[in-house]
């Protein structure tokens, strides 16, 4: 078949559409439709009263430079989606329905399709819908084999559950919740560790590490969804905080009230992929807990009466959590004293 | 101040907050209070009776190269929102709120100020907020001084005021809305034709343009929710078609049910800058209809008996409109015939 003018310019509709179609024969086994049109819809029902729509928009960063790497396409989108989720859970909402952007030089439908796989993966294990997304094909854009995602929620929660941290108050505790990893930040700073000052490969082992670099690297951004919503819906959460970019210096802080700041003390075991990557970078304690999330991934801020409802809730949910800290009195600029 | 390790990694913190506190502020003249948290609010109000939010997610693919070409960097944002309002206004939704995704190699909090003042003044213009966004810094990604943007959006619309297109028959009318130019869809294509195949730069003039060939590919998408929303309110409309990606020949049968096809008849001028590029580059007539939108940038379909109404409604919003075809029977794999 000859090239149309289009395709001499780099971009194929037909190539477009494959990939659509493989994304719209998943999408059709979770009983949503509307994808490959202009929208989605999505029935507002129930009878929340005041409800609220909390939304959130977000990408995985040079995470993606792993998957490229290792040529693994389809944890990303579950990466995406969970970090979405965790970004609207922290006011108390849960998810209704996601939508991604996923932008390429060239749309290779086996690629598009792997990672529009990990995105339902990470719907279905959140019990939200892939309501729509946008395929882009930008021939210049990226390098080839590369593509950036972009993913975007929308949740709701009823203007008497909102999680806000305006109650926080001196005293209430913080609980820390495993992260998985380094979650979707830090990447540039690891890579930069592990590739060029360490000269390792992805597939390099290390006596610290139980897998290969690339796949302790590449472990998925975890939700929070399942081991937090028995709190939420006991009302026993004044504040969450979900930690990305910034790590615990830069997250907690988000959902303080004025008058106060916290002390956190390092009570958790700090992953050995972290104390790696920390050690083999001469990582200062300052920067360690802005770049890194450091072993935890939420943290909790709870009224101390409330503590051993919480610790029961989670112990049910199978949770791990650490008492990490705790709420004083503001002490200016230190919002975060990590001791 | 010496460079951190995550600097010497290629990403700033303090450089994305400087963005993040530029967006904060003029954000905050808007009247929305949430951005640079988590996510963002939005309160459900009114009465509607079953809503049903329609959301849509989209990017401006390569015409990003002519704003980079360009050093223009405040329109692309009012692209990306006029692009999604468009794509939710379809189904008779209005937009409740928007929310963006930038990422580049570095951010440069100049450039990313100038983007995130398009994407406000797109959201002023359709009387929407922007909630949120990220900004994603991502060394190794894009070029110096490229980036790319995604943009989504959220609307609503009453289960009874839905436009599906379902209700279309035989011998209903289409009604065409001009475009301001290319809109976002043809710009690989367009780029070459124009930069590669006549040796043209952005500032070049040619006798066929008002403007300079960069002027006139840069033209803002246009939103059409302004003259469409009086037709909506007045229930005369029975499907709408925004001609993007895949133009008139692709975009009219998504809202087409199985039982008919549509003739369209080239009543309408097209402009000087798609007959510049046809000829220039030699696009055959199937191909233009499939890669650009000609001239027509959004498609109504009407019952014959409303059309004085609905050219009453579009006069009074000072909208120019062509008659450019109508409904036939279904003539099987070949859904619109452009004649």
């Amino acid at each position: 078949m000859p090239k149309s003018a289009y395709e001499q310019a780099g971009v194929s509709i037909d190539r477009g559409n494959q990939a659509v179609e493989r994304i719209k024969s998943m999408v059709k086994k979770m009983g949503v439709q509307e994808i490959g049109k202009f929208g989605g819809f999505f029935p507002l029902k129930g009878n929340l009263r005041h409800p609220i729509l909390v939304s959130s928009a977000d990408g995985v960063g040079t995470k993606l430079k792993l998957a490229f790497l290792m040529g693994v396409h389809d944890t990303v989108g579950r990466d995406l989606v969970n970090h979405c989720v965790n970004d609207i859970l922290v006011y108390g909402a849960k998810p209704l329905f996601f939508l991604d952007y996923l932008a390429s030089g060239r749309v290779e439908p086996k690629v598009v399709g792997e990672v529009v796989s990990g995105v339902l993966d990470g719907c279905l294990e959140n019990e939200t819908v892939l309501l729509g997304g946008e395929t882009a094909e930008m021939p210049g854009f990226y390098r080839d084999g590369e593509y950036d995602i972009a993913g975007f929620i929308v949740g709701i929660v009823g203007k008497a559950n909102v999680v806000d941290g305006k109650a926080i108050r001196r005293g209430d505790l913080l609980v820390g919740l495993p992260s998985s990893g380094l979650h979707t930040n830090g990447y540039s700073l690891a890579r930069h560790i592990v590739f060029e000052k360490l000269h390792l490969k992805v597939s390099s082992k290390v006596s610290e590490l139980e897998l290969s670099v690339g796949e302790e690297l590449l472990r998925v951004h975890r939700s929070y969804l399942k081991p937090v919503k028995p709190l939420l819906e006991q009302g026993l959460l004044k504040g969450m905080a979900h930690i990305t970019g910034g790590g615990l210096l830069e997250n907690v802080p988000r959902i303080l009230p004025e008058a106060v700041s916290v002390a956190i003390e390092k009570t958790w075991p700090v992953p050995p992929l972290f104390q790696f990557l920390v050690q083999a970078g001469s990582v200062s304690e300052a920067e360690r807990y802005r770049v890194f999330n450091m072993g935890i991934g939420m943290v909790l801020v709870i009224d101390p009466k409330k503590l051993s409802r919480v610790e029961a809730a989670l112990e049910k949910a199978g949770e791990e959590h650490f008492l990490i800290g705790q709420v004083t009195e503001n002490r200016g600029r230190e919002r975060v004293r990590i001791g």
